[in-house]
């Protein structure tokens, strides 16, 4: 009898599954989707070059390599992938590394492994014993894992695999993720649902989230991360937590993600019950010490510390009349038996309101420099004041050449629309490390500086604040996902292009269709532009809502702070806008290398992106485009909106080529964000215009409610807090 | 030429689709699983019957009807199924109503739908023109929408379908969730993650999530669902926030769920700027009057309030000397001409501490009946304290014949175990529902009084404080589903046996086979008294942790309110333990009707799971057993962890029925409650033993460590507060 009615109706039911599978297209699965190839010519060069997978070892490591390469050839090849130990096909993957596989061994690749370092790979085609290897090799399990994820994105990107050779180690050591993440499960400038970490249910309950969570890091490289808030709670170095952590650390080890905590600087006292939490005292030394020898023994492999210290309100050296340093080196001591390290955040204030809020960093820690023990890093934001829209690059990058420095990226969107804005942040990332410090003459990047190159330090790191969260799809946004994407694949390797991040996310996270990459990465490459318009443009900097941060306002003031309010920051007056940071003003300009200086300290030559971040500029000034500044201001603002119903637009017409469930999530949040484009737009520019007393140009739209009205709007329950 | 190998090639990548599907069993669908049917001759029948599927109208109600009836029958058939408007097949599925659907309605059925009411349905088995129908016909398509739910669940259930012949309504006019969310987006006594409701982003966005939560509740018959905390914030009544409870009641009501508020009494005074919130006062009766006007503006099927007054710290009417019952009618008066309900809540605490914390709804309310509007019920927990895992049913049952009274059940298990205990509620709700008041003489259940059929009244409603949250599963514990599945087959049919909705549950959640359901049905009837054993066996109660009421705390005393400690319940001395609520102790008993009085006001005729409510009994006193009090108790507490152990072994052997990840959960979770339950005996046990300086008795376990270990125990941030 024929069969083919039983194949139909088995057809059918798979075909229902496959229907329901589509349709829950949740962004769960993030960049890691494994579609089969659309592009029916490579398909069927992956299936011919594909013919075996083997893999030989059974670390827990290498278990997540099989696991991997099994889901991962399933779904782009479609066809079930065994991977074995041995092979006896003509046409086989490999992957393994020389000291565990006997077949990689034989392929030589001595040489070319030792310069890709204990984490690194490479991806070879290679000729041997009359068979077609395409390799994945490394020195470690790691670095086959790390080489598995690049292979399997080449698939997932369509690309070429004939003539491989790919050689990659990352240009940072330490590419850390900062968890703001408090142990009552909020999550400090979180806008993606709550604290992905169920302390109460560890260390007994691993939810599946977390080994889904390790998995995403390991592709795109992150190898580390600390899993409490800056502002820290010492509860998290008690026995009861330190086994929740332990169960945490256990989980992510085969994925190579180690972990660190915060420590709050006054936990002698909190939970050690001494009196003091004086660096130098010997009590507390000890208490330390002790400390993070029973933090080893639980966790082994345990990182170390991030420290927030004499910072908006938290504990540090400084109450006991001691430095920065006199408190890093004294836990440095503590963790250096054992391998630990300290990132020491200079994000400082202190009690006094400086005459500019943005020297002080540099201020307090340019002094140090050189007095830090070999473990310690100093962790600095991208900028001197507080991941705004855009801020020029931190003046203590280069400042500091005896000190490694941790890049601190925020790719939770703080102050870039929160949970509901798409800001592709990388062009962000991008523009503050290929800024040019000139601490060692002309090339002397910020990107040197991090990587350790310029200064010969063999330690480095960035972190990202994450943006991740319980939300279905990890990041509110679906293009949320893109910037923690971005934050890996930087650290791994700084160098690579925000268009070419861009190409790769798209490809896996939507299509490998031609008109959707180039005009989603349109999208992508203006948004940040576009935020920085309708919130900040030209310079401005630190005008949004009270505390939560959400929203314009730039009429704060009367804050316990003045470098807490909005007014200290634009400087608004009837003559004109901007803070003169000059030598007529504050001269935090000072604070960079004078070929920086020569460059900015004239409004002339001021790239004008930084104008009003340096400058108090008349509202009459005619600036590049031959209008005034308060003209200027009107378009950039009207252009921010203009940039987002653009995206609207875009996006609309790509309706067939998305799933609908993130179609339309993304299509809602853009309404949200043109909608609070508007809001920014119109609160602003009716705040400046009662010092600027003009009208808004001819032509362009007017605001839709007066000052008082936008003045009384007060979001509450604003995520993040 | 032979298609096969297309065929082949298409059924591979079906099947890799299938497997992941299989793979990611995360609990999300809860009993909404339409996998194919595996009984052959079931299968068979179904699809005979089934040849074609046929809903007239076009509602949005319907399209719901239309697309469960494609997904349910695509599902469980393993064929696509087409839903038309009219067929020409010989065997049809024909649903809807008579006013919308000429095919129902020439298959007569008046009298049989006048008698299931405005929500009920119909699913017969009729011929009629020579065709074979399968029938659900309802008065209304919300009714066609819950007897389609049914139906599906008859087929998820393998049951016979030939001669349908169900009438069914719902017993209960008002089935309603009451959730304790948060502004901010914590839930009170909520272990399953964060709230649903997503404030920050409605109205503009609409999760998925919603439209599943509607779909869940519809398909067990809930009409309703308040949707913030008893404690309530008065921000939820102003525009701003009525905006965003509009989009949730719009995307809620094609599903027959209807939203109600929780009315924070003190609102005219914080956002109305009113001086008072005197419920006599006409400008507060006004203010009240245009608040609703204003809420049916946005939502014109809005369901009422929900009021907690005077408890707690909760602003109410005796503040200004007023009566709960002009309270309540105030509101009431305001609702009325929109045919909104105030469900005023009977749980009430006044100043002053009582001689007995348990007669104080009964001394408060019982007084009122017979003053209260129309439009007003009196919201009853189910016993006089709170929740606790087992309590004789509320005095107020019975007593307040002129007033309906919403039963209000807690399905989150504040005092089961929270998150982590595997306890099934139906064998207490019922226990409660089947007590008998006596009020109107023998057979005068609680169930009676809260249907309305006991003193006649229309109005009739059940209440479950959901446990609903953002967990992936929705509630945490796997089998937490089976109390939200329960609460909702309760409310509609009082009748149903906890085993009959176990069955039901463990077959939709789980699967058919016959060991499986058996052992899972066997784990769960005994579930709850596990738990009332090893926490408060033989009637003890409020003996918990305190504030968060995790885990024991008999030891709590010395707190702002001497009825908020343990030692006020449990009154352990050196003679005995118990709380005397008899003529020689408060007299609680009296609020009982006679024919209560006169069984359990006597030791020896109370039934032994209610002795220590109302009795103290010597530590020597024989029971039931022939063993004292004391050696019973170390007898039940110990029999409370080996029913955990025999869950445990059940589970384990169950391994290879269910799939792996849901396994994984509950046995975490069994070892969980396992170690949980040793840690109540332990400190119990220790602690009582203070009081009876007896030993444990021979052959049962010592305690692991001291009474001051136990004491010092102090779990933090635990979830739910």
């Amino acid at each position: 009898m024929d069969k083919k009615p039983v194949y139909l109706s088995l057809l059918i039911l798979c075909l229902l599954f496959t229907f329901s599978s589509v349709k829950a297209e949740d962004g769960y699965q993030l960049w890691q989707r494994y579609n089969q190839v659309t592009n029916k010519g490579q398909l069927k060069q992956y299936q011919q070059l594909l013919e075996e997978v083997v893999v030989q070892g059974n670390s827990p490591t290498l278990q997540i390599v099989k696991d991997e390469l099994q889901t991962g050839l399933g779904g782009l090849l479609g066809k079930t992938t065994a991977v074995k130990e041995s092979g006896g096909k003509k046409n086989v993957l490999l992957a393994g590394t020389r000291n565990g596989s006997a077949l990689v061994k034989a392929l030589g690749l001595e040489e070319d492994l030792k310069a890709v370092g204990p984490e690194g790979y490479l991806l070879l085609s290679q000729k041997a014993n009359g068979k077609n290897y395409t390799v994945i090799a490394a020195n470690s399990d790691l670095g086959v894992l790390y080489g598995t994820f690049h292979f399997l994105r080449l698939l997932q990107t369509q690309q070429d695999i004939q003539r491989l050779a790919v050689k990659s180690s990352p240009k940072t050591k330490l590419r850390i993720l900062n968890h703001w993440d408090n142990l009552d499960r909020t999550v400090e400038r979180g806008y993606a649902g709550f604290s992905l970490w169920d302390w109460h249910k560890l260390p007994d309950y691993i939810d599946q989230r977390y080994l889904d969570y390790a998995r995403a890091n390991a592709s795109i490289g992150i190898n580390g991360t600390v899993l409490t808030n800056v502002n820290a709670n010492s509860l998290v170095l008690t026995p009861e937590y330190l086994k929740k952590v332990t169960a945490l650390a256990n989980a992510f080890r085969p994925y190579g993600l180690k972990v660190y905590l915060t420590a709050r600087f006054s936990s002698p006292i909190e939970i050690g019950k001494l009196k003091t939490a004086d660096p130098l005292d010997p009590a507390v030394k000890a208490w330390w010490q002790k400390k993070v020898e029973e933090i080893y023994q639980y966790i082994p492999d345990f990182g170390g510390f991030l420290v927030k210290a004499n910072s908006e309100g938290q504990p540090g050296p400084q109450n006991y009349g001691r430095t920065h340093a006199d408190g890093a080196n004294m836990l440095a001591d503590a963790l250096s038996p054992k391998g630990g390290i300290v990132m020491w955040r200079a994000f400082v204030y202190d009690n006094n309101v400086p005459d500019d809020r943005a020297k002080q960093a540099y201020s307090e820690f340019k002094p140090l420099d050189g007095t830090f023990r070999k473990n310690v890093m100093v962790q600095v934001k991208n900028g001197a004041i507080d991941f705004q829209p855009r801020e020029p690059f931190h003046p203590l990058f280069g400042a500091m050449p005896k000190t490694p420095l941790v890049m601190e990226f925020q790719i939770t969107q703080e102050y870039l629309g929160q949970g509901t804005h798409l800001a592709y942040l990388a062009p962000m990332f991008k523009e503050t490390l290929e800024s040019d410090t000139y601490a060692q003459g002309k090339g002397s990047t910020v990107a040197k500086v991090v990587d350790g190159s310029l200064n010969g330090h063999s330690l480095s790191a960035m972190a990202g604040v994450a943006n991740i969260g319980t939300d279905r799809n990890w990041t509110s946004h679906p293009f949320g996902q893109a910037n923690w994407y971005t934050f890996g694949r930087l650290a791994w390797d700084h160098s690579l292009s925000s268009e070419q991040i861009a190409d790769e996310w798209i490809r896996m996270t939507f299509s490998n269709e031609p008109k959707l990459i180039s005009e989603v990465k349109n999208m992508m490459m203006g948004s940040r532009e576009a935020v920085v318009n309708y919130m900040t443009p030209l310079g401005l900097h630190h005008i949004m809502g009270w505390s939560h941060h959400y929203g314009p306002g730039p009429w704060i003031k009367d804050k316990p702070r003045a470098d807490w309010t909005s007014v200290y920051f634009h400087r608004a007056d009837e003559k004109g806008l901007g803070f003169n940071r000059t030598k007529t003003g504050s001269n935090a300009l000072a604070q960079y290398a004078p070929e920086v200086q020569a460059q900015w300290q004239d409004p002339a030559t001021c790239p004008e992106k930084y104008l009003l971040w340096f400058h108090h500029v008349a509202w009459d000034q005619k600036l590049a485009s031959g209008r005034t500044l308060w003209d200027e201001l009107c378009y950039k603002y009207t252009a921010g909106i203009d940039s987002v119903k653009a995206m609207q637009q875009t996006w609309a017409g790509l309706a067939s080529q998305v799933d609908p469930e993130r179609h339309k999530q993304v299509s809602t949040f853009l309404k949200i964000q043109h909608d609070d484009a508007k809001w920014w737009r119109d609160a602003c520019l009716l705040y400046f215009q009662t010092f600027s007393k003009k009208p808004i140009p001819a032509g362009l739209e007017k605001p839709e409610h007066t000052l008082e009205y936008y003045q009384k709007l007060d979001p509450k329950f604003v995520p993040g807090i």
